[in-house]
């Protein structure tokens, strides 16, 4: 025991998800202890048993995301390196992208990076609310627009984009579009394939319940990447080219199985559950939160108002106490887990008014109980109170 | 439980280590279900216990390997990320490389690939026992040679190469030394700055007793690369450019926390028995094993002959079997698990004069017991018998 108590309440689902199902810790336990090696290595049993699982795995995240063909469904370690698969893997100097000021640094530092490089960056500017609209998409196209790319759900503001509508925009225009689901896979219905998704990128550990280390990597049926890493991959090994069968081509080494076990038990109980069910109960303690936070007059909500479409984040300022000792009274008064400052996006900040000192970000998950937000409630009344 | 009886034995330690040792699944299980949350992210308690272990787990590695400066190793998620960080981090067109025609594909393909790209590879050419010399590395050293990458031990000869000497020679010419010690990290005692070497890339999950998932890269003082993928640090979090800190530069996304958990541990297992003296258990595994093996005519034994340096693996042919049939009867008539065919190392095969059929694989490791080499040496003995 690390001597957190059982009180400990947990609001920061959007950085990592906790606690997980049962299932899932015993999900990584059992592939440690029973299975123990990784797929498509050995061919006796315990290895066969490895591949069956990580099967398994990718047909759970596939049925998920409305994926007819599990192949197209890569794992990787992160939303992280989703990303920059997507991103290294398909843009070359003289394309074009079309992202937005709002984005998370796994999307923006890679395109940053590849703006150097000689890929042409147009950051569509959205509003202070958080949200950019299929038409300011629609007037930054060029010619050469290879890739959109963008968060379906903020993990400053929790606003969600039209992804249906700038998926239509996209595909009009012969561009892709790449959709980084960090905040909403598991979280917020995606059919991928109805929605006009062509790249989505979602880490395990958040909404899909899975551990730390995980994350897929969707590539519809024609999108075609060069591999970020190449290497062992357990088949066609007497050849130096690396093999372009999927999802082979873009899973050298040695997979992560205990985490792809874990994330298999995750995505089973976010489908046994519905993701429209968990969607509605975040949505319940949002709602919660909200009312709860316009009763105290020093804080200010950031981000979507009234009926705009939000997600499971909530980003706050304290009148008159910085963030940072908003987040260490929580933490050391209350024992209210939130997390304070950028948030790894630093232009959203710099688009919702937020920027340096950035907010308190309060993200409740399936898991919090309503006297979690009420706690919480109570301990930002306190704090705003004694400041 | 997935039906593996007791008795199984497991010979694979080559491509993964199994069992491990119980205090690394306890600390897998720990990481999950206590601290949940990744390091660096929240300032709050539990976070600081997510960055307290992953620094632990940190100054473990590189107390393990001599390093005086943890930051300096950098987490990845196998010796394959490492290894393809190094090669593409470094090298440029126009830059020279030498490596050997014994390395697995995890340094042969990103090599092969940057081959392609303008960098000058030269292979040297090991003998028909697996080894290279100092002397070879040194006879093709040019003026633009950047890098001499090898693997410390072979995965399919097992032979050990003579890393002091080559990094001595690498050292004069003014080129860096890369090795990939996914086959001897935890196995032989490795103090890398005292054998010169430049850049260590090395599984979490084989002789180091940690879980899949897990990978590290030592970098020398002074060594500089542009990192693989780019994105949220959770430091420095208002520039767009990739931070320049150690280890932070290359650790972008979500670390593997519960993994790196379990690795900690395992190294602590390992630093706690000692590496000298699982070499020398692992030793006294494999001369069982030869021992034995030389009383079956019709088995061949390839790689190290005599007291030829040599690590846990062995590789072996039986005359008029191939290597799949010997791995399938002894998976399904004796329970035995070794790996057959080419090891993702078609090359090595080459060298040796297996290819394409490739060899019969055992590897023990330090929790096999002398008993389950005689059960293995019996079984085969038998197989040989029923050909």
């Amino acid at each position: 025991m690390l001597g957190f108590p059982l009180m400990s309440i947990y609001l920061d689902n959007a950085a990592t998800s906790f606690p997980k199902p049962d299932s899932v810790y015993n999900a990584v336990d059992l592939a440690l202890r029973e299975i123990g090696v990784g797929p498509g290595r050995g061919g006796y049993r315990r290895g066969m048993a490895a591949t069956r699982l990580v099967f398994e795995a990718r047909e759970e995240v596939a049925a998920l995301f409305g994926i007819a063909d599990s192949s197209r469904v890569v794992f990787t370690h992160s939303a992280t390196e989703s990303l920059n698969l997507a991103l290294f893997g398909l843009l070359r100097p003289g394309d074009h992208v079309i992202t937005t000021t709002v984005e998370h640094n796994s999307l923006a530092r890679p395109l940053h990076l590849l703006g150097r490089q000689g890929v042409a960056v147009t950051r569509v500017e959205a509003d202070r609310h958080g949200f950019v609209t299929a038409a300011q998409v629609a007037a930054a196209l060029r010619p050469k627009t290879r890739l959109v790319a963008l968060a379906h759900c903020s993990n400053v503001t929790g606003a969600i984009q039209p992804i249906g509508e700038i998926a239509a925009i996209a595909r009009r225009a012969g561009a892709l579009l790449l959709v980084d689901a960090a905040q909403s896979a598991g979280m917020i219905p995606i059919d991928a394939p109805a929605l006009g998704i062509d790249l989505l990128a979602a880490p395990g550990h958040k909404g899909l319940l899975g551990p730390q280390g995980t994350g897929v990597l969707y590539l519809a049926e024609g999108v075609e990447l060069t591999p970020l890493m190449v290497g062992g991959t357990g088949s066609f090994s007497s050849e130096l080219d690396q093999p372009a069968a999927m999802p082979e081509r873009f899973e050298s080494g040695t997979l992560n199985t205990p985490g792809i076990a874990g994330l298999k038990a995750g995505v089973e109980f976010v489908r046994k559950i519905g993701v429209g069910q968990i969607r509605d109960r975040e949505q319940l303690l949002v709602s919660r939160l909200l009312a709860g936070l316009a009763e105290i007059p020093a804080v200010t909500v950031h981000g979507p108002a009234g009926d705009e479409p939000r997600g499971g984040v909530v980003s706050i300022t304290v009148a008159g106490i910085d963030p940072q000792t908003v987040g260490f009274r929580l933490d050391n008064d209350f024992d209210i887990s939130v997390r304070v400052g950028l948030h790894c996006a630093p232009d959203a900040h710099r688009t919702i008014g937020t920027y340096p000192g950035g907010t308190i970000r309060i993200s409740p998950g399936y898991f919090n109980a309503d006297h979690d937000v009420d706690a919480l409630l109570a301990a930002l009344a306190q704090i705003a109170r004694s400041s």
